[in-house]
């Protein structure tokens, strides 16, 4: 297991930067700036978890995940191996992302796009609520692995440390708006509040989402309540 | 060429029926119900438009395009033909509907989930205007077309008779928001206004945008200034 070091996001480097000048300047700090951590807004590919008992059914037995590269979030990384995800029409996306480590449900996440093309009906579903959701197939290099639920969209969401959760003034299940600026801009509406103290302020969006409005590492964006 | 009758959008009847009820009621027109025409709200999912030079190249000397299904907009149709895109990593897109009548330039307007999926490098253009736009390889059953360039995201917009425009207080290149509710609603920004006389009040966003919020016939829209 090889740890690569990411390079910060824009938004990290942004804020540091923002806060230093402001203080040198002697000028009392801006709202944005004033956060006790930067706005990072990632898209989520789609991607699975998985329990180590799948991993070891798609893989072989004793294998566990390798690091490809450390995610924003502590500990959460995209994992070397992918796997092929079968639909209900025999319809295929391959190199599907694992993200570890292991967790105790299998759950795969997939964009409206995706779910269209592959011929899947999935609900939107808060990530690890999957009763009733989508089943599927997944296939490795050692063997295949059935779902028999846990194909979703996941719901929009960002993740906080109860720091950020008390500077915004909201709580776990409120619902926030995330304002996307640029040529194709938008506002996306229930943005769902996590906190946890080993979260990283972080705003979690789809494909969809991002293409809609052509999300870059530049493309300004504010959390309002 | 047959013409297909197309069942009125869910928001037309809705809009005549909520205008006849508050009539009889003897009640005074919310503002949606007082609109000259109901908002229509259409996801343009990927398609091309071609010059009759190309669908001759594609589909054989003296073919003209066929109707498969009338369009909201008078006189616009998707064809019965399709074709295959070839993108630059030679990953195709098959089944391209092609849009019809026949035009002066030939345009393909693609999301950029899709654009991504080929491996385009596509710019956010309005339809129309594709100079310097990435560059393509049509297929069709009698032949291949390239073209030189046309292959675009479609700037969201909205088409307006001039009497919409009026309600609106809005002129052609004047920029709208619309709100989209649902559980994954939001709101897009740069909503484009185009106005003629031949025109029928209605909006156009492509796959991306409508998948973000899950777009359904019956999911409540709201154009604002």
């Amino acid at each position: 297991m090889v740890a690569i070091a990411n390079n910060p996001h824009r938004a990290v480097i942004e804020h540091r930067v923002r806060q230093v000048v402001y203080q040198r300047l002697g000028k009392t700090l801006p709202q944005t700036a004033m956060a006790p951590n930067p706005l990072v807004v990632n898209v989520s590919a789609r991607h699975c978890h998985l329990t180590a008992a799948a991993v070891e059914a798609l893989f072989g037995k004793g294998h566990t995940l390798t690091v490809h590269k450390w995610l924003y979030q502590e500990g959460q990384f995209a994992a070397k191996e992918t796997l092929t995800l079968i639909g209900p029409r025999s319809r295929v996306i391959s190199n599907l992302r694992i993200l570890g480590p292991c967790r105790d449900i299998n759950q795969v996440e997939l964009s409206y796009s995706d779910a269209i093309a592959l011929g899947f009906d999935i609900p939107l579903r808060l990530s690890g609520n999957i009763q009733g959701t989508a089943s599927g197939m997944l296939m490795g290099p050692e063997g295949f692995f059935e779902l028999q639920e846990g194909v979703i969209r996941a719901m929009r969401h960002v993740h906080m440390h109860p720091a950020d959760a008390a500077f915004y003034e909201v709580k776990a299940g409120s619902e926030m708006r995330l304002k996307i600026g640029g040529d194709c801009g938008l506002a996306l509406d229930k943005m769902l509040v996590r906190v946890d103290p080993g979260f990283k302020l972080e705003v979690h969006i789809d494909t969809d989402e991002g293409n809609a409005c052509n999300l870059q590492p530049d493309t300004p964006c504010e959390l309002i309540r």
